[in-house]
């Protein structure tokens, strides 16, 4: 099984409570990428500006993460730059420069085509659709979005969705899109949408999986020291998608350890700056919290 | 095992986003209370006015819990007023008149001395502190207490706390009351004041329970309709403590079982105003949300 993702690769400003950062490696593919390699294979689809480091570069290829699908042309990299306030729920973006990301055209190199698992990170839903377009028949397909493109590309993202197994958002970003205040119910409206699962990233609080009457709910992993959140959702949906690619099967309860390893991913990303802790991560590590969160969730029944 | 409960017995003006409810019952014995007689008995102790319902007397009476500790003075029960926002978390308090509660000082009958277990309701800690004095060793005390109280009587809470063996707050008053930002650290702090145990309400967002190395973590139920927060908090511990109570154990086990019972007691008071739902509530509604709750949140390892 492979993955195919396509998403940003970014260098970010970040500003926390505590500390900053310039010019840390980020974007939605860096971190989906980092966290779902550890489960399959992984190829990358993005564009990177002349100013890519080589370090980081050799960082990605270094994890076996196929760059085929990594674009480089004359330009910049996308950039953001975004603060965190203290209760670390609220952020303010500074700044967004789309750069080469502006006028990139996904295009899938030929050994990518028949990927099985397919990740369409937060991008505009336009080329969402041109990178499914060119895939042959995957078998499921994961999307994330956010309330820009629900808001100002609507007719784009549900045309994009009607080939969607799973949209993992957050929960005013599902309420957004469906209409509904209640999390089940908007669960069946995006079901009519096209994606019959909805995961819903509650950060802090968790994780929410709803698939027709099935229903997953799962608390975060408590003990994170929180450095820096960027990523997080990026690093969760790696972790979710990774474990079911290596786990070839969609049943419930293959995708409840899904949402398990992907809160296990975001509790690691947030530890440090940047990918500087999912970078480091190996499989021991990525076990040993596993298990650790069952130990700190199951109660005898 | 008994339950000696001491708390405000009250009424409530709820506005909501949705509606409004003037001289609701409230106050948080009462929730406590109709919340643990599903397990076991319940002696309660609080203070009422002259304005207190026959009916509302009746139906505390009614579900079997013992009132030789309701005392009725001349006066006006507590009254609150209180506004939920849009978003459910923040809450105004429109107004708070102690009434009745300004000069109570608890009496214990003489058939309450012996109960096992003490829930000290969110209250001034010397009440707290006058109700623990004159009760035979008891063998589990839990406390919650607020924000206020942690400003402004703290060492009265100081001196409580080395009697209590399980603090219920939530993550800002944990935070507020050891210093600490992180709630494992928290729980260390706490625990050398006294509470060995520390349980994190987090509403919507479930529970936390730490003790010395154990941590346990637990989602909400996630199908709430929230109609009125009130009480929440209260009927949480009155499932928690009156699960604990009929166990008669408290190992970590035990525990992680008594939280889901507060969660679950949680969920049902939300869903109505005031302590309709859980008033109306059978012990066949509470096994079948535990066991949905199970279905819910267990995992294969």
């Amino acid at each position: 099984m492979s993955i195919l993702t396509v998403g940003s690769v970014a260098y970010d400003d970040i500003i926390t409570p505590f500390a900053k950062r310039d010019r840390a490696l980020g974007g939605s593919a860096t971190y989906f990428a980092l966290a779902a390699h550890h489960f399959t294979k992984i190829n990358l689809v993005a564009v990177i500006g002349d100013d890519f480091s080589y370090a980081d570069e050799e960082l990605l290829r270094h994890k076996g993460i196929d760059l085929q699908g990594l674009e480089k042309v004359s330009g910049k990299c996308f950039y953001w730059k975004g603060e965190y306030l203290a209760n670390w729920n609220d952020r303010i973006s500074h700044d967004t420069q789309l750069n080469v990301f502006e006028h990139f055209e996904p295009k899938i190199p030929d050994s990518y085509r028949e990927s099985n698992f397919l990740f369409l990170g937060n991008i505009h839903p336009s080329l969402q659709q041109s990178v499914l377009n060119q895939v042959t028949q995957p078998r499921w397909v994961a999307l994330d979005t956010m309330n820009l493109w629900i808001k100002e590309t609507r007719s784009a993202l549900l045309q994009t969705l009607k080939s969607v197994d799973v949209l993992l958002v957050n929960d005013s970003e599902a309420m957004m899109l469906s209409g509904e205040y209640n999390l089940y119910d908007a669960a069946k409206t995006i079901a009519k949408m096209g994606p019959k699962t909805l995961c819903i990233k509650k950060g802090e609080h968790g994780a929410l999986l709803i698939r027709g009457n099935e229903i997953f709910t799962a608390p975060a992993y408590p003990l994170c020291r929180v450095v820096d959140p960027t990523g997080a959702g990026d690093a969760f949906a790696g972790g979710f998608l990774g474990y079911l690619a290596s786990a070839e099967s969609d049943n419930f309860d293959t995708l409840k350890k899904a949402v398990i390893y992907g809160s296990v991913m975001g509790s690691f990303t947030v530890e440090s700056f940047s990918v500087d802790r999912i970078a480091a991560l190996t499989d021991g590590d990525l076990e040993k919290r596993y298990n650790e969160f069952v130990d700190m969730t199951h109660f005898d029944s």
